[in-house]
């Protein structure tokens, strides 16, 4: 199956991605010191007097609005301690085509207005665009972007990586997974990722910037339970549906999700090996399954109903918003809800007995002259 | 009311502005040899190799996809002729942020595909955004476009204008409207087009070419017949429904259509007091209501159906699918399907009594340098 038909939840579905995407803005706000430090490189690579931001994989809901605007207020602060003019803003906001864009395009509005009222001084025009297409390809002309963000897209692969069929009861990699199932999924990811970074070589000016986040893994391992484990425990929900009759076997064994979580020196790799661009960080950080226990420090609280202190719970929403649509064209409509509330279940439990984490791979990188 | 807030009825409608648009793609047929004139201005005041075009109220369906299509053949026409290189192309759909991008987004890929196979030779590389936003508004940067497109959109004012609130029992100009409201639409007619075009004067480079076709008429006359009729009708459907006490009399006296139907010399006195474009083409033409009636020319009928034969009933839906929202706004929609039961029977008797035709304006428009 080809991704580019893959979509998260859309707004009006409960477990919307809009609605359950918490983790994802925690990961956000985990590296706005790397989103600082490139739009200060970027300043000092000289600014143009039209910038052009792209975010990839946009989704919907705040999470893309979020980051947009901590980019133009950083580029906003340094433009008035340098007493310059402030820029244009082109944005980009890119996404496969069955993203719900209507979603992103109704908040425009709002947004902008905002963004104008938080400011102290008056900023530049803004102008906003949608870009439907998968980034694994060309989505903009040559030497046009400055500064491209993308978090929690690029563990995304193309598609389910072939010669994986023989991946038996599991749906990701797990430790008893065959050898030739690690290196197909490998593989995809360097096809894919590669593939990734000559494109947005050729779409990104010299010096412009590029922040990817993703999730990813510390240790050599690909099929460790660091950062396979989430889909273990939705394998093990499956599996007891088979057992129980309800999901034949064979769609079980046919099913892999099409997601890579690759390794510092992995990443390292593959941006060495294209060449265009210069790592200027590459960093890992942590976070909880359940992003809302250490939350301290973000101000969630009035977002918080009774609903979102079930651990459990909060993950099966997590993973339901981004994978929902692949399931159901795999499984069918009929066996979803009865997979994630086993699946909610599974969750809950380990979550109490075990401190579960995601393993975030952020890389900042410089367009070579 | 702001009709920044109004949109076409989306995709899911019975009624949506996708299955309802054909009276729209006649006109977009009928004008085809001034988009070919515009093309050969373009070529001939020398090509970008980055061309960038742009559809203003582009709505969702076949339509804009249509245009699009025909521009690029053009282009790529004049190439061949030429043995020049095929441009790379920028293109920018643009429309309110209500309006069903999703539904444009989705058709992109078979559209890329379709244009593809019917080239005889490889076309240059095709960008599409969505730019949602009013045009009466800054959409666009500075000289960056060098085509533009809009048809059918421009008769839609940015709001009901001021001071047209004692026009009773009308939801338009009609014969018996007061000179003042005559006035407020015309003033209001004035502001928006004038702004449009300082707008777009900003966004377009020297040389570039517009054409904008919008409902309008050939008398001096802004209320006559000619081209108020459409709404005529459906004030006598509400007056009918208030009669029987459907409708609240003070619901209908409330109630104006943000329209205005310009004659080809109000058009031309807008374009030459703003300054910035030379008037290449300004023409009249006429398409019937029932755009069916006279399509011999288009092949329209492998997707005829029996209830496209009732004349009546297709006026009502093309009406339906732009004007539903917004009298779902005023009257709610608790109405709706009774006010276009009975504007549809009005329609039926009117059109096998009368030849009742819309009348269109059609300006191509160079930018100056």
């Amino acid at each position: 199956m080809e991704v580019t038909q893959v979509h998260m939840n859309g707004s009006l579905a409960e477990a919307s991605y809009a609605n359950n995407s918490l983790l994802q803005r925690k990961v956000i706000s985990l590296t706005k010191p790397l989103r600082d430090e490139a739009i200060t490189n970027l300043y000092c690579n000289t600014l143009p007097r039209s910038l052009a931001i792209a975010d990839l994989g946009c989704s919907f809901g705040p999470n893309t609005m979020l980051v947009i605007s901590e980019i133009i207020k950083g580029v906003e602060k340094l433009c008035q301690v340098h007493h310059h003019k402030s820029p244009e803003y082109k944005v980009f906001l890119n996404d496969l085509p069955g993203n719900d864009f209507n979603n992103v395009f109704k908040s425009l509005d709002t947004f902008k207005e905002k963004l104008r009222d938080e400011m102290e001084t008056k900023i530049g025009p803004c102008y906003f665009y949608g870009v439907p297409g998968s980034f694994y390809g060309r989505i903009f002309p040559d030497n046009s972007l400055h500064f491209v963000h993308s978090s929690y897209s690029l563990q995304w692969l193309s598609k389910v990586p072939e010669g994986a069929d023989n991946n038996k009861g599991n749906i990701y990699l797990t430790s008893t997974s065959p050898s030739n199932v690690i290196k197909a999924y490998y593989k995809q990811f360097r096809t894919d990722f590669s593939f990734f970074l000559r494109c947005r070589a050729k779409e990104l000016v010299e010096g412009a910037q590029m922040i990817l986040t993703l999730l990813g893994r510390k240790c050599d391992n690909p099929s460790s339970k660091e950062c396979c484990y989430i889909w273990e425990l939705m394998a093990m929900a499956l599996n007891d549906m088979v057992l129980q009759g309800i999901i034949n076997e064979e769609k079980i064994n046919t099913f892999n999700i099409p997601n890579y979580y690759p390794s510092p020196s992995e990443v390292k790799l593959e941006v060495l090996n294209e060449g265009s661009f210069v790592i200027n960080k590459l960093e890992v950080s942590e976070v909880n399954w359940n992003a809302l226990d250490d939350c301290n420090a973000f101000d969630f609280e009035s977002e918080m109903s009774e609903s979102l202190r079930d651990d459990g719970y909060n993950m099966a929403q997590c993973i339901r918003a981004v994978a929902e649509p692949l399931l159901v064209s795999h499984f069918g409509e009929g066996v979803i809800t009865e997979i994630f509330d086993r699946y909610r279940k599974i969750l809950t439990d380990r979550m109490s007995k075990e401190k579960t984490k995601f393993t975030n791979l952020s890389i900042l990188l410089t367009r070579k002259p």
